[in-house]
């Protein structure tokens, strides 16, 4: 059976998660809202990005389930929207720590780690690691990736 | 001190994962590149993309250090190159399993997840998780985000 790109990527959950966030600038504003970031002009401000563009994340991220928006009214102004992040977007933790230990080992930017990941209670450092069913750690040499139930077809 | 958008994403671990990671099919070609494709008609009818995006992406890829290229000829052919992730590249292992447990949990496809990470002694499941530096599991909501000696400067 042949399996078209369209298939794989259809049924990738990777090609389904880049959908919504492997646009240039939707990790960096989803980075920004773990800060607390919230409003059009501090993510316009913080990432130096064009506002048509920042526009157009904020739409994907929020049709995507990572965002939500809510009205706020300052004194005086109209009503706007803010952004804050959904159960699906607060789960983009795990995501962002794997690039923060890749980028820190392999992308230094001879600063040091811009932030670190810790246990809210202790402040003291926590990693991302693979753990098997009944909590041993593995190496990620020792982890292997095989075709699950809905694989579209053999690689080429 | 004021800081700049330049300034936070060049120190940004994200940001900086992202310069060679965050175009449009980047981390499609690393995902093939882990199913063992090497050679560009692979990746070409793998991914469905136009071959000139297609070059560009592998050039990315190799500058930033996660292919390298190797020379190799078919018999009667001219030698041409293929790619093969590199130590940085293998590290990415933990970037796509984070993608891809949350592209299941929250842009499932309908068809059960494409690939599952198991155990290659064992063919059983693994997941990502947080430790602590002393191997106790965190749950997400137990983690945050500090910053760390490279930090840029307070957000907005």
């Amino acid at each position: 059976m042949t399996t078209t790109s369209r298939e794989i990527n259809a049924r990738c959950s990777v090609a389904r998660s880049l959908e919504v966030l492997g646009e240039k600038w939707a990790l960096l504003v989803v980075r920004e809202a773990f800060f607390g970031v919230t409003r059009f002009a501090d993510f316009r401000a913080r990432l130096g990005v064009a506002p048509d563009v920042l526009t157009a994340r904020l739409e994907t991220l929020v049709e995507g389930g990572v965002l939500e928006r809510r009205p706020y009214r300052d004194q005086g102004q109209r009503q706007r929207d803010e952004y804050v992040l959904t159960e699906a977007g607060a789960a983009l933790k795990t995501v962002l720590a794997a690039f923060v230990a890749w980028g820190d080992e392999h992308r230094p930017s001879g600063f040091g780690p811009s932030v670190v990941y810790v246990e809210e209670t202790t402040d003291k450092p926590v990693r991302l690691a693979f753990l098997t069913e009944d909590g041993r750690e593995l190496a990620p040499e020792a982890v292997a990736v095989l075709p699950g139930p809905g694989w579209a077809g053999p690689p080429a």
